[in-house]
């Protein structure tokens, strides 16, 4: 081994994040507006002196939140042994938390890596607003039937083009995604829709989510998913629904995963 | 009856309001800081065109949270049928809510009517610290036996002078307070301290929290709460947990409550 060329080495940092998505402008650094890489990204230059990318698995839209977000970054090797975890957490705003570090191969990638990332997207359903739970769920007031909703999360089960759930315009060209599980929970006045895929198109967990609201409150039958499915048409399915719902729960890969 | 009279009669609303006090002061209306009573102040003044005192049932600190506090104000008879939860909710802020409002007989205070009120102190014991409930529960990462906090919470049971319990200085005479429930919960991370009296001192819940997790930690034995409450002193009991994991949960009254 040759230490003098290893110390010069890069090596791979994952982090796995979790962060309340109230007060940014979504994951992805953007110039003047507070974002969680961008934040992420400043500690780091903290501690290394020196700018650094940090790559996620999903870059969250403004307002959604992470419980396991997983992402990276290269150092050399020289620093590879800090206890990240810690010196993060001293650094970073109190929403978000960094809670795991570990050195992982130069060939990880959190993005092209990943199998499945798994999302859920939380409905307060009932007559008055929280004030707790404000930037936390959708609130729905109106009556939503969950067998309808349960309904709905099934056909989506499987591989399809996922055009007509998508936010348009979009650059992306392969549109077939395989969803491994789709559900609705519910517990009293909180329904849960979790969905799990191999991929997502821009948006789209925030487009199934509100076409399964619609079908709930009976605007779209059950049944016509697999049709607006087949359409490959933005306009045949529901309306997106709002960001503060929506939670990134989980990302496997070969043998890990973020959340469990 | 005399219609010109009963025109001019004060009529009482009951509100149950929910509110994240992260942004807030507490309950209590001080000049030029948000407060929630200020800002529910300030929303029926838009309505009514007059400043009206509203009333609470508990003056919570800073940063404390409330799921169904009880608050009430008078307003003149002509005025006392408007949907008031409608009409207030579009008005406040989306981190305060009125869950219900409802005309109540003059004799009504929410305060000097209640019988009791429950509070609870949640607690996320893990390792890192949480991006997502940050402002919604104490984080806590050395070993505490929930046992024992157990067994702290039962020993608060019944009628006690709670001087050693409450913050100092303060200008309240009695200090005897009968508490009818105190248990600590819990599922994985999640601690929860409740405790339910027919009333509490200045920070007491916070004192009382924050002594059973000393006890959990090993500095406090469990045995010790009845000598720390006998002492009639401050000093002996542990410190004073911070307000963000403090909820008022429940005001029960005499064939009614709040939160259930």
């Amino acid at each position: 081994m040759n230490s003098h060329r290893s110390f010069h080495e890069q090596q791979q940092i994952r982090l796995v994040v979790e962060y309340d998505g109230t007060r940014y402008h979504g994951w992805q650094a953007q110039p003047r507006v507070p974002t969680i890489q961008g934040v992420i990204e400043d500690s780091l230059q903290q501690i290394i002196q020196q700018r650094t990318l940090v790559t996620a698995a999903g870059r969250t839209d403004a307002g959604v939140h992470a419980v396991a977000q997983v992402a990276s970054f290269r150092v050399g090797a020289a620093r590879s042994h800090r206890d990240w975890r810690y010196v993060l957490n001293r650094l970073l705003p109190s929403d978000i938390s960094v809670r795991s570090a570990e050195r992982v191969g130069n060939d990880f990638h959190p993005r092209f890596s990943a199998k499945t990332k798994r999302y859920e997207y939380r409905i307060l359903h009932r007559h008055e607003r929280s004030g707790l739970a404000w930037n936390r769920a959708w609130h729905i007031w109106r009556n939503l039937s969950v067998q309808d909703m349960q309904e709905a999360a099934r056909k989506f089960c499987g591989t399809h083009d996922f055009t007509s759930f998508r936010c348009m315009p979009t650059q992306t060209q392969d549109t077939l995604c395989t969803v491994v599980c789709c559900e609705v929970t519910h517990d009293n006045a909180d329904i849960v829709f979790t969905v799990e895929a191999n991929r997502f198109l821009k948006q789209m967990v925030r487009v199934m989510a509100g076409t399964c609201v619609d079908v709930g409150a009976g605007k779209i039958p059950a049944s016509s998913i697999s049709d607006i499915l087949e359409a490959r048409d933005r306009c045949q399915a529901g309306r997106t629904a709002p960001p503060h719902g929506l939670y990134l729960m989980n990302v496997t890969y070969d043998g890990w995963c973020s959340g469990g």
